[in-house]
């Protein structure tokens, strides 16, 4: 399984120490040794790393790990190939433009028959059906809407497009647009709101922990959604299968879950 | 004026010498202080490194200059900021996909009234004309063909929308595909090839020189295309303006020079 971390803050915050965790599971204390990518919001915006090596191997996660670059909306993913072979176009995060905005997706899980739902505007790159699910869900936020809509409209379609996916397999999902950070839970997904009074954390995969009482300012707000919790100190929430959070400025703006129609309906079975 | 460095090979090949010299440049020899960025091509796929910093002095241009990365073509900017502020929504190269593939671009130059070309299906993240000119080159590439046509099709094709932009001011411009490498000169850009006999090479902006005959195969071919020579002991080719190369595997496959009466319609004015 793939691992996802994303991260929404309301100060532009250094994703490192998550990050370091997740690292190390990129071919050191996990099995995903078939690449990672991280990218960095700078408005509408985002500057990409992506490297086909392990993570745990990686000049360009090492030199990450150097150099701070401080972001208030950041998605890293990294890889354990089901789909499609180990390329630099098989390496998430993708990234197309829609509205005048650079639009961020990762992705963990399988969709089975994913790719006979048809595209119009967007084509992958690669041979996953991670991305082809990508492309497919901006096609039909492209058919929906003429400019970027309201964020409360923005997160309902998201949720429903979700949803729809969500049945061919599993789906947990990173996407943004630079203003919302969207996390789907199809099954695994967990998440942590960090803010004052700050306190220690101490990761899980690495013999590394930090103070954030020290590190932060007494507004500042970050929230950080992870395949699985990345510290052993600290109160993760486990996300019910079904569920969208949407994060702005750090905070969840709005938790969408599905309702149990939906799944009668057959439009959910996570 | 901003920097254009352009590179096509026919085998993976370290671009870390010309790069150097392109770097220094950055706030360094020159007078561009207003962030960089650099393609690799792996496949239809691309990895970027963007920094709105001086490459001078950036962790990141240090960060490639100390670690190798093979490309068959590769594109770069340093960028002396004209139109649109300094940001990383503003710094070359810019991309989108088109036809399944990552589609990069740099330009150097201003385009007079170009944002009142209209656009369709591509729209700008950042406020450059050069951003808006891909977009728009894009748009008629997509509204004339329904796949990615023959390499010579495409070759004229490029070459009639570079002849429509280049009167509106002035149009150096790299675009790949990954598949060619297009350099048109709509005021200057020279172009160099290296094969055997390989020989020794010095920059002309960094106390640095290499001995290609000591790094490379007998049947390697790289072409380098640069808005002006960056080695002083080496032939290059100043091309003429209104000239399109279209180089693949290292070499130029096709050279399509505007006709006179191109100039005379009014089609193009370098």
């Amino acid at each position: 399984m793939c691992e996802l971390l994303g991260m929404s803050a309301n100060v532009p915050t250094d994703i490192r120490f998550s990050f370091a965790g997740l690292a190390r599971r990129g071919g050191g204390a996990g099995p995903h040794r078939d690449g990672f990518g991280i990218a960095f919001y700078d408005g509408r915006a985002a500057r990409f790393f992506h490297d086909p090596e392990p993570a745990a191997h990686s000049e360009i996660a090492r030199f990450l790990g150097a150099h701070p670059i401080k972001s208030l909306t950041v998605i890293a993913h990294i890889r354990q190939a089901n789909s499609g072979k180990v390329s630099l176009a098989n390496t998430h995060p993708f990234s197309r433009e829609l509205f005048g905005r650079v639009w961020t997706y990762a992705h963990n899980g399988q969709l089975r028959g994913v790719k006979k739902l048809p595209l119009e505007f967007y084509a992958p790159v690669g041979t996953t059906d991670s991305e082809h699910a990508f492309c497919w869900m901006l096609d039909q936020l492209r058919k929906k809407f003429d400019a970027l809509p309201p964020p409360a409209r923005l997160d309902r379609e998201v949720h429903r497009l979700s949803a729809q996916l969500a049945p061919m397999g599993v789906f947990n999902m990173l996407l943004s647009d630079g203003r919302t950070l969207y996390a789907y839970c199809g099954k695994k997904l967990s998440c942590l709101t960090r803010r004052a009074p700050f306190g220690k954390a101490t990761l899980i995969d690495a013999d590394r922990s930090v103070n954030f009482a020290e590190e932060t300012g007494p507004d500042d707000c970050v929230t950080v959604v992870a395949t699985g919790p990345l510290t052993s100190d600290e109160s993760w929430t486990v996300l019910e299968p079904g569920t969208l959070l949407a994060l702005r400025e750090g905070r969840i703006a709005h938790s969408i879950e599905s309702k149990p129609q939906d799944a009668a309906k057959g439009v959910l079975k996570c």
